[in-house]
């Protein structure tokens, strides 16, 4: 069984790391301005990295979800792929925040293409199931007939 | 395997989709209201729209976990149809709190319950393995007998 | 199937439990000093509570993945128990949150090492697996030549 996920749960242990990182980088720029916990407001130097910070929170449940059905319903290894991509546009995202607001804009757009993607994979992947479970219609035998 | 989890790997997906509107109509919120990011505050029909999205976010994991360990552990359809009215009470509570807050009230009742059901669901499921697992007790038989 | 998960299922609707149990507290908080949604900010006795949650809802994620890859690539009894002590020190940290700003600090840096041993866990795991996998080689076998 472990076969079958063990590049999802690769990415998933390395997007982990990433989430760590993130959240090191929110404590030190709470060192360096000064704002203390519990507040979490400041100068928009310190607001842009907590803000990325959350962003990319939120969007890690999601991320996993979408790996998982990509890689369990349609590839695992290209669900891993995309998931490598993703991880490396939210990183791009984070540090183009931390410089400039706009500088987040065109990672966050790949980021968000990267994830489409991978709801496309998850859907046709999942169609396919269900067609060939409940119809018994094979949809790739359809293709290559 | 796909058999046991494609019900709960569909629903997962349709709540991503959910998410994704959610995060759409606060980037619209944004826009209207003329707040850019990382700003969070603003007139409350703005910060009600945004602490929507946030709530939905911080919920969606807690659904995602009961919602298949309900589904492996339970019932994948039962627990599939819950995961439905759940995402349906989502939408109502988006729907109602960006309208005024006490509209966010009785769909965000509505949702918590289920998402009560979905426990309930999961501890009898665990309970039940662990019980045949370990003990050698089967609960069912001891109904039907 | 079932009994490769049974554990981590357990630990990890426990785990649901805890964070109702915070948002609980995010309420009875919000009641006792006035504070309605879609508000956020307040006297810090209701920040670090709110906070605190926060905190809490953010890591989730990251703890049930780290639980589920340790889990299923490690051990799945060892996972559980870092589990349960990672939800300990998860309510410790309410709770000392909730008294005061630096009673976070002991078990925040206790749970985040319970999370460090999870990450080391899944990965030394997904690298045994890759190992014997892709190179043929068993890591635990040469270990006890």
């Amino acid at each position: 069984m472990l076969d079958r996920i063990h590049l999802l749960a690769a990415v998933t242990v390395l997007g982990v790391l990433e989430q760590a990182y993130f959240f090191l980088q929110v404590i030190y720029a709470r060192r360096a301005f000064g704002i203390s916990p519990p507040k979490i407001s400041g100068p928009p130097e310190f607001e842009r990295i907590f803000r990325a910070q959350v962003n990319c929170s939120e969007y890690f449940p999601i991320f996993l979800a979408l790996l998982w059905q990509a890689g369990l319903f349609f590839h695992q290894g290209l669900a891993a792929a995309l998931g490598l991509l993703y991880l490396y546009a939210r990183y791009c995202y984070f540090m183009g925040y931390k410089a400039s607001s706009s500088e987040r804009l065109a990672p966050i757009y790949f980021g968000t293409g990267v994830l489409w993607i991978l709801v496309a994979a998850s859907v046709l992947g999942i169609l396919h199931f269900f067609l060939s479970h409940y119809v018994g219609l094979n949809l790739l035998q359809l293709l290559t007939a």
